[in-house]
């Protein structure tokens, strides 16, 4: 027996948590057991890590270390709570996972594609989401939608919001380029649909891959 | 300008601490900038990433995870501490180093050695030690040495230390055999030498290979 493992990426704003929530919603009401959950995060342990990488600190967390604890927080989350949970027939939903590692270090951030590859090869363990909802934003919509959040002189906004326009339209140039290279996992969506047409969409994706339910 | 880089390889207990100390001291006799610092650790965040590796938890960390997170605090310190330090012309000195994780995870845990040695370079940068002194001790040595401290009764000892004789056994293959491959780089010594043995045979290595003090 084996559940379901969607993943969903996108820039900031793009909708992600609002349509998992949607989506859970509509697959325990059918009576499917649901995980939600979130990247880097998900364990208590992850979301130590999920700290280290996300908090304003005054020593700079250099790109190779941010890269290798993504990748710590994602072998830790799948082996020690995801993997069980979809050999248990359930559905896991995950707001963010390795696309991301490719779209923000590789693409936007410069770093060694064919690395950060094996880093996610390695930490996946060659167990890739079933399926994968690429909401699609452009930038300019993306930064309108984040508003205030991007005012830097707020003390606690993450160190990734305060990060430059040029640098956010590269990650979304890494997605699409994810999208188009792996067209039977990755499904692109127009996210400046609304929440209820978005919800129709994915909606009638997934259907088509659920598992058998118990009875 | 480039000072020297010095690591210090071995089981819990050779005297690795100690023999640090001591050339610690015969370096700044002689007016040498001296950094001792030790893996995992060495800054505020590595701190923290040793924290997550030491501590017994209620989520048991997976041994990808614990590879991943030992490689994070290595590619921090070296950027964010050791490199400044040896570009200013300092002697540094580290407690462990990419050796260890090579023997302790690739050799006695049986991880995939080829991607540990992918991982070790891009955490290292190409930086690695000019030399390493490696304290060769019998795993019976070792464990004599560590005494008490082996017994598991007591709440706060090292995940590490509970680990079974056949364990550090597969842990001094891996050391003797990095040695062995890297005789430019690792020199063994016999660890069951006194304190003062030891430290003489350190110094005359070391004294060969300093760089020329500042006037």
């Amino acid at each position: 027996m084996t559940g379901l493992f969607i993943t969903f990426e996108g820039l900031d704003k793009a909708g992600k948590t609002t349509q998992i929530a949607r989506l859970a919603q509509r697959l325990e009401r059918l009576g499917y057991t649901v995980t939600a959950t979130r990247e880097p995060g998900g364990t208590a342990l992850c979301e130590e890590i999920r700290q280290l990488l996300m908090k304003k600190q005054s020593e700079r967390l250099v790109d190779e270390a941010e890269l290798l604890l993504f990748s710590a927080s994602r072998a830790q989350l799948l082996r020690g709570r995801l993997w069980p949970e979809l050999d248990a027939g359930h559905i896991v939903l995950c707001d963010r996972f390795a696309d991301s590692t490719t779209a923000y270090q590789g693409y936007a951030r410069g770093m060694d594609l064919e690395f950060i590859r094996q880093l996610n090869a390695y930490a996946v363990g060659n167990r890739w989401p079933d399926l994968t909802i690429f909401l699609d934003l452009t930038v300019e919509e993306s930064f309108k939608r984040l508003g205030k959040v991007l005012d830097t002189t707020q003390a606690e906004v993450d160190r990734f919001e305060i990060e430059s326009r040029n640098f956010y339209e590269k990650v979304r140039k890494g997605f699409l380029e994810l999208a188009a290279g792996n067209p039977e996992r990755i499904v692109t969506l127009d996210a400046t649909h609304s929440v209820e047409e978005l919800d129709e969409q994915i909606w009638k994706i997934v259907q088509k891959r659920l598992p058998r339910l118990e009875s």
